[in-house]
């Protein structure tokens, strides 16, 4: 194991310019278990961060999985093989009947430019609606509809930017509005509409959850226009929201796609995408797909491990129930520390807006950053999101219990006392 | 385990349009070793198609790495970690001193999007070259410039289709002059070069070595005109094309970026963007690129495995004596059998291009089918590739000794002797 400033030296000389590290003084980890990360001196920290490892960072029945497949098979889907078969048929299970379908890739970047390249197909149509502060993946494509990405972001060909349903900030319905007036725009520059695609949690646009009837009329007013829905569930999915299994669900909306990816395979590269058959068949029907890694053996297994174990520890009403205790310990900070603007979220993905002024609701972006960074010093690791990063981000593995919530509180009650004083 | 008349059924019910099988008889495969594939009944098939498994299928010394670090820690690169590093460090170790940065994707499509992305984003320039019946992955960018897609494929914007350097049905420096010309169409377009990118041994175009000078002239070209250089080393790179570790170096042309993927974790999703480094940080200055899965310190450590067993086992030079061998025994086989038109490649990358009359040149594409399923059922597994489907790919895992290739020898002549008889 190298020393933390060798590593960091090496690591700028031999990876570039394109890669950022968290935290003021970067951590370095060298193991996970659960809900703890553990640095290169033996410290623990709590991940209150990290949705990948959604079942427990080294979940034993994933690596088991994971360790077992490989020694036996690693191939590609174009022979028969039962382990896709067997998790398709498993997996989609979870979904509303009318999505019967699923193409595996690799990243929930691959799903969603998959997701678009169908849409634009079927459709026959090119505009494409996200919102203001989207982020989707790092194709091509989609960094052309990610604004999250930042300074360096291009608006891609046929993009529309929306409004996002803020709940703190915009009445309830501006996002159903902005969505109308991206549909007229799209009419009057004669660009057919293929889809709206949306984080059904609205993460990095800074984590909201609009009421059901909403969503329903938003995604009544493109499917007249002749678009698509395409759900990107990549952080909202696989329980976290508490409630239900998809965060589509709370809607009461069925989309035609769904995109899946980050906790899928508990850090293994693997993504899918979900549908309706009709759309696979027409996609199908002029193009072929194949991703050499997608759908390989060990990647279905350690994705079926995944989804066993979310079952069998119920991580889901675990979210569900630690969330709210979460939710409730911050109210009562948020009672103390008035910098605590707004507690948005559902299960166990909140968003804590930290603002100056309740009235004026300025973003405290520098005091969300010296939170995060006070926060890691004592050993617990959340982020920030939203187009100001003014929104504390907490976002733990689902095996994230009420202990570790009081941990969480109890050390970010002190971190408040400490920037707000 | 399911029966296959089953199996197949329920994958098409649940997977949809997108997926195709190999073979009119399609294979049940449920376990591999080396150079086989085995069925559902024990049956053994000799594997002389898979460049994913490079080193061999289920390697113990990849399967214990992918364990023991899946066991550790799996997590993304916005912590310090030595597994990133050390990979780097060493993997950069193999490539021309200029190439000294390295960016982890999962796919090689990953890879080859975000080259097509530095370069657009560096130079300024939008022109893409590719040859007339290219694959280069499956994002929507890619897609528009792999013809090898088939008959949905649509051209995207800015994309020049140039002339494969087609050794057998064209002159030399035909593929110089279509470069010429294309940039010569770009400028008259007023658009600007951003790239050639090219597969080094033209896997889809037909499998081409075109002569160093040449591949010189068309690179000089290029870069005199304000292009870079992009390297698709998915298929030919790790050493399979015996003389070279990289298909590239065959030519004496340093590239700017060189993609990485298939046999690079061994069925591990594992991939890498290699290049300058002025590139990657004049990218990083305005975009932030971060993959989730790439470059995780699993990913890492099955690459570093692979790459340890491909020097170990000498591997490559393996490659270079079988394919030798192979090809010899090719050219033995073509002077019984008029049907073999042209025998080319390198290493352990072969074509055997099949024709109707040695001066029609026909494309043989029905008998280069019925060649690849009476192999399959003689349990020897290849391929056809070209744009006509009518050159024999032969492109074992590395680990393929002489007495597989005198097995496939023996078993081609059988199988020629029927479909020719």
């Amino acid at each position: 194991m190298q020393d933390s400033q060798n590593l960091l030296a090496a690591r700028q000389r031999l990876l570039g310019g394109g890669y950022r590290l968290f935290y003021d003084q970067p951590l370095h980890v060298v193991r996970g278990e659960g809900v703890w990360l553990y640095d290169a001196q033996g410290q623990a920290y709590l991940d209150a961060y990290n949705n990948v490892a959604s079942v427990g960072h080294c979940h034993p029945a994933v690596v088991a999985a994971i360790a077992s497949q490989a020694a036996q098979l690693n191939t590609h889907t174009r022979y028969l093989n039962d382990a896709i078969v067997e998790f398709a048929e498993d997996f989609l299970s979870e979904f509303p009947p009318e999505l019967r379908n699923i193409t595996m890739t690799c990243t929930g970047s691959e799903a969603n430019d998959l997701a678009l390249r169908i849409a634009r197909q079927v459709t026959g149509g090119e505009g494409i609606m996200v919102t203001r502060w989207a982020y989707h993946g790092v194709t091509s494509l989609l960094a052309g509809l990610s604004p999250a990405l930042g300074e360096g972001f291009q608006r891609g060909e046929n993009v529309w930017l929306i409004d996002a349903p803020d709940s703190y900030r915009t009445q309830p319905g501006a996002w159903v509005a902005s969505i109308a007036q991206a549909l007229e725009e799209m009419r009057q520059a004669g660009v057919k509409p293929a889809a709206l695609l949306f984080d059904t949690i609205f993460s990095s646009d800074g984590i909201f959850s609009p009421e059901a009837q909403r969503v329903q009329q938003g995604v009544a007013l493109v499917r007249a226009a002749g678009g698509l829905i395409i759900a990107d569930e990549v952080q909202p999915g696989f329980g976290r929201t508490g409630s239900q299994r998809w965060g589509f669900l709370r809607y009461g909306v069925t989309p035609d796609l769904v995109s899946l990816g980050k906790p899928m395979g508990n850090g293994h590269p693997v993504a899918a995408l979900v549908g309706r058959p009709e759309l696979f068949a027409e996609f199908g029907r002029r193009q072929r797909y194949f991703n050499t890694f997608g759908g390989n053996p060990v990647s279905c297994r350690a994705a079926q491990a995944v989804l066993q174990v979310l079952r069998s520890e119920q991580l889901q009403n675990n979210a569900q129930e630690v969330g709210c205790f979460l939710r409730q310990g911050l109210c009562t900070l948020a009672a103390q520390y008035p910098v605590i603007g707004d507690i948005r979220g559902e299960g166990l993905f909140i968003g804590v807006e930290l603002v100056l002024g309740h009235e004026q609701k300025t973003p405290a972006s520098q005091i969300a950053a010296a939170v995060v960074n006070k926060m890691r010093q004592r050993q617990i690791l959340i982020s920030t999101t939203g187009p100001q990063a003014s929104i504390l981000k907490i976002r733990p593995p689902l095996v994230f219990r009420q202990q570790h919530a009081e941990l969480l509180l109890q050390t970010l009650g002190q971190v408040l006392e400490e920037v707000t004083a």
